[in-house]
């Protein structure tokens, strides 16, 4: 099975990371394939970053589907799921957001949780996802402001503040589980985890999970109306 | 890997095909085990049956958590989740429900869906599920009037009927997808999918597949809250 | 007129507790009969013990309803309203929780409200009421952490907590109303009101009166759908 | 105990035909006082009328709470509740309205339910108060257009209309109850009951019952905020 | 074009007020005329003071309507919208809101936003409004506990408060703009954008140019339902 | 005053279109400037061709920007403001959707009302965008099935299907004004409205009235979170 991880920034790190978070959870037999955008921006922290990201990310899948070997399967690697619905419009495989992947697997463990997304600014990309999913009477969001930037060579250094904010998410709005809001934070899971008690969710490989079930289960996207192949 | 599917309703027979539908999909060397509530009602179709069923459910997991190998994963096999926020505090396993996964499921494929369910007057069971999972912008809730009885032996006489109403999902609430609302309904899948061109949503299989994926993800139950360990 | 307050808890003192409340308030020539549940938990207090108290109480309708005099009424007196659409579902009389009564109650004197519920990990007990009472967006929830066993002989020693949390209720809430969410809470009612100058609003008295009005206007429990007889 | 009942409109008939309700279901000792709106429309069918019957109410209140023997309790007996919250703050007693009544007395006894109004153009009246009661999520609205002079000297002429729509709202909405969406329609609950096989909820009655429980459980206005004495 | 600014208080001053904010943005070639409430309350400040003030403002629109030269466009020059519904019912020219305007012009310009309020017992006034424009996902309502009369003669000595309050609406609630909540408040516009950094928005202001707006657009209130003429 | 009308569509006379509708109601000295999207598709029907239509929008915004007299205000002529977020982050001018400026203007007239857009499987851009604006209590979405490719030369050999559609929307979800779900549907408005005795509300004109409203108001787009300059 072939599964394509698309990285809707230009920061191939990122891209190195989430792929290596993909990979750690893929099936046997997987390939995974990372694809960083073209003439995005380093970090998805505008609108106008997304339209970006959509154009790149959309661009990437029609020459994959173009190629010998198209994906069975699309992961979307930015929290907030730029470009998801383009991507699903345009791909014969099924497509699966790192945010709404996230957001699905924290209902299953947790009956409220909370985002920890960054920097501020694009904390209406997180919201929007949540209510897309339904789930603003269970998800709060937080930010911390830093800029994506900041974990493009790794996220360790961030631990401190995502347990403070961690902290104050159970305290305030009663989280029972925290989903890590960016691409590429995989290796604050397991310290977040144990520093706060809760379970902490990346999207990345909860996405790469979902679409595997997908197809496990046979299905493939509806084209009876909103993701129509156009 | 051992994975014990939940039958809350004494009817042995939809066990069965709970557990078919089970090991169809589920992982390699995976243990299924199929469970049939004790002291309930062959079909959970009130508010009073519920309360039975989810008091079976409860004894069983207590059974199995006691004995030398407890599941990894429970699936409740029921529409309407009767009795899950009971096992996830009882089970150190984790625990899905079939109508929670198949919504989850269905949101990835569908922008809309709709749940057919059986009889008319469990429609509430389905609406409280859509509700918790904060899909009820989504998802519609359909039912016809057949007993679960009606069921327990085998639901293709029933295909037409479902296409009946699924076409009428499709026209009149723009369904792209629909949920079985029944456990026991797999041999549906197939002709319904095809007689529609929708995909259709099994939960049993769908709820494997989720609890698998968060076996695989190394998430377990929040214990911080809700279903804090009783 | 018979009237049955059904308590799902197994602590005895906290029945008489809310017979207490129940008499006094209950229209003259009432007949108010206490009941304890059999086989549940001293406090229902996480999912599972709402099952075990769920099924206490249908056992003990049946019960009723199989004696020579089953009641007119019954009340269930366990905040979070734990098995009442299967009480509902079993009773020939009306069914009215105390946490619904005490919702639809505060409805009438303030326009905005607050629960004050024990212990914290019972939070969505309360939250799952209000939302079915559709009240999410004029009642807010708040928990000390407290278990039930400590109101279980009595609750005045809590009033500086719940004078506390009240405040913070008023001034963050812009509460002009306190629902006490715990059964057995009664004689707070008078102390909280005067040191908050807010109506404090307890539920087992609120749920007689309902349930007592409901035969006034000669009114029972549509069979139509969701609570058809079982 | 005095009770009085605040007819918005100018209709006299109306006003005999509410206390009659009111005095059906008042308890034993209750002094109930009928109220016909001076200056206002004979039938609150539009905005404009609405601002004339909310003022004659409200100098209704003033004048009564003015006398020697101002009223322990005010009902407003008008669909819609026009002017309660004015009547709310104005009044020492507790004041409460028939829409609002109906809608938390429907709620203990069905699932769903349906108000049928007339004419067509106060839909909205209804509309606001099921969400003011936050009940979108249970109750649904229908409409016959016939004005509120076709029922002002009884209503037994309109049976077949409700029966209709009532089965309409049965089929469609799966209401379980219905509630009657305007003052004088006391004489309908008894046939569209029989008729319908579903509880008939009348709103001025529920409401003296609700007001004459508030005083029960000796509540009053809560002065705190929104309510607060003018 | 002649445009009516409705004051439904009777403080002449504040009439002054918001006809000059009404004159500064008005098109080219428009009469505005003020008018104050005869009979009403100094300031809107509870439902009671509601009620007068919306029989005051029909009262008003009635006579204009009868004059020689009724208006082609009302503006409710009060936060709460107090009778604007009526208002809308009664006049042959479009009517506006000063809170709805306030509303939907922050809608375009920030995502999330903010009304500051004042006296804290209006608040449900705010939310009421904020709940029919369907902005309660966007727009906090917060409270300084100043009366109407506090700013009946300016407002300059609020400034402070209003730049602490929106300072706290900035970092709590995530606020882009804010609502000035009373009428009469203009001359903290530039002020207070300049010290927060963040668009303020006057509603008389905005309420005259949506007037203007649908007139330009060739609309009138619709006479379908709601809003038909009485 | 110059405002520059963005058509994300490739169809030149579309643009044609929308900048005659603009015209026809930009205030006396307005510069309007149609934009006719490169490399997008002849029509927006799919999230496929949305991100083709908002990246030319943005890239069309990028290159006015840099001119030498950029525009004081855009216009996104396309229903479903696609890219519009995107636009207001990168124009320092005011930015308006078509569609946003239609519900805005209709909640202004109507209590009620109901979109006519094409095709059907756009259905969700029109559900995102009510929802974005938090009017689905009050606004209904419909869809005829015609292609945008139907309208592109003009629109009154669709009269009879925009009547029919209305009238069940007048019907069914008792509408009080009909939004015109599609750009360059202008020649409908008037007999439409004739038809039906409604508003007819067409979002292009609403939007050019909305913007030059801002800008009469003297407010920008807030930078202070969401859609800060990228």
């Amino acid at each position: 099975m072939r599964i394509a991880i698309l990285n809707p920034n230009t920061t191939a790190s990122m891209t190195d990371a989430v792929v290596r978070a993909a990979r750690a959870v893929a099936r046997p037999g997987t390939t995974v394939l990372g694809v960083t955008a073209a003439g995005s921006a380093p970090g998805i922290e505008s609108p106008a970053d997304e339209v970006l990201g959509a154009m790149a990310v959309l661009q990437a899948v029609h020459k994959l589907e173009a190629g010998a070997e198209p994906p069975h399967a699309y992961v979307l690697a930015c929290f907030g799921d730029t470009g998801l619905a383009g991507v699903r419009c345009a791909a014969r495989g099924v497509a699966v957001g790192m945010t709404e992947a996230a957001l699905l697997t924290a209902s299953l463990v947790a009956q409220r949780f909370a985002i920890i997304t960054l920097p501020r600014r694009t904390l209406e990309q997180s919201v929007r996802c949540v209510r897309q999913a339904g789930l603003d009477h269970r998800c709060s969001v937080r930010a911390i402001d830093e800029p994506v930037a900041a974990v493009a060579a790794g996220s360790l250094h961030l631990l401190q503040v995502f347990v403070d904010e961690g902290r104050r998410a159970l305290a305030e709005d009663h989280a029972e589980a925290i989903i890590l809001g960016c691409a590429g934070l995989t290796e604050l899971v397991q310290p977040l985890q144990l520093a706060l008690g809760l379970p902490v969710i990346e999207g990345v490989a909860a996405a790469v999970t979902q679409a595997q079930g997908l197809l496990a289960l046979g299905l493939q996207t509806s084209r009876a109306g909103t993701w129509s192949k156009s």
